[in-house]
């Protein structure tokens, strides 16, 4: 998903000043109020320099996006190495989601404002489900992996994915828009173990 | 979670001759580029007569959104009445998922545009969530039917209760903003039949 700008380390490192000054300016004014200026003005370059490295200020929105998915998916693909069966990568993984709720809490007036702009625009919709479609990718891949090592039973791997990533994409939902509605690791871990109940190999 | 105004037979009419217009220029235009006076327009009654039922714009769409959430309430609370067992119920119940995505599919763009607003003014914010809090206290209720029944274990009702709420959350929300992306019903069916089997009596 990442842009891989091959330019020498100053442009990198313009490329993620302008990002890192976007995130706060969209974090304290929202993302309509927030103009192309102050992104400049906060990052310290100049109007040329950031329309070098983005075409527009939805542009930046998307990368932020993206970049912040990708750092999400490689803490979970580092996780099935580190497990010794199918069964307990699924747990560590939902006990992460606890780390997700505490970096999505301040970030929910600015999400569901990417969401209103991403519903009226194709190209910025396709950015926002390409994580549900990695995730489902990630968990059949999972799936048919426990299949093999003999923990899970013959289930369908696209459609038990599907499953998982419903219960979290509800579960990431309620945590971050009611935090105060449960002890969401907990209903996190027990929804996992409950669903293992239904697919892991009987003795 | 209605309105129970108990005007005379006119007065009603009107209401929903008002929310019924509002619903329409709001799926057209977009909540913030339709304004009360086109409201009034479509719904051919006064300004005076549109203050008198709600006092701004935003009062409309939280019934609107009410209005619609307690229709599918009742729709979901007549099935256990239906149904021989709980097992049974959480089945018929998710079966009615394609019917929530038909609906749901034209309002997208007005639903996100509704959270914007919501996530900014804590009034409309706990009238987004009420439905979250009427449905865990709803399938709390059925999962201790389910226990007393004989057909449940003992499980906790109230975890038991947010691990079908976050699954059916994400399940919407998937089947919403990606109807290509799954067989949805069926992925609903086989998750709660996957969930069913982790909580109900073995034999």
């Amino acid at each position: 998903m990442k842009h891989d700008n091959k330019d020498k380390q100053g442009g990198m490192d313009t490329r993620r000043r302008i990002l890192e000054a976007a995130e706060e300016c969209f974090a304290r004014y929202g993302y309509d109020s927030t103009g192309v200026a102050e992104i400049c003005k906060a990052a310290a370059v100049s109007k040329g320099a950031l329309y070098h490295h983005f075409a527009t200020k939805q542009a930046i929105f998307v990368e932020m996006f993206e970049t912040w998915m990708d750092g999400f998916a490689e803490q979970m693909q580092r996780i099935p190495q580190q497990a010794d069966s199918v069964p307990n990568a699924l747990l560590r993984m939902v006990k992460m989601i606890g780390v997700i709720f505490q970096r999505a809490a301040g970030q929910l007036p600015l999400f569901v404002e990417f969401l209103t702009k991403a519903s009226r625009d194709p190209e910025t919709w396709n950015a926002t489900i390409a994580p549900y479609k990695f995730f489902r990718d990630f968990f059949a891949d999972l799936i048919r992996r426990g299949i093999d090592e003999g923990s899970l039973r013959q289930v369908d791997p696209e459609l038990t994915a599907r499953i998982i990533v419903s219960f979290g994409a509800g579960l990431v939902m309620q945590g971050v828009f009611d935090p105060e509605g449960g002890r969401w690791t907990e209903v996190g871990v027990q929804g996992i173990q409950t669903i293992l109940q239904g697919i892991v190999k009987g003795p």
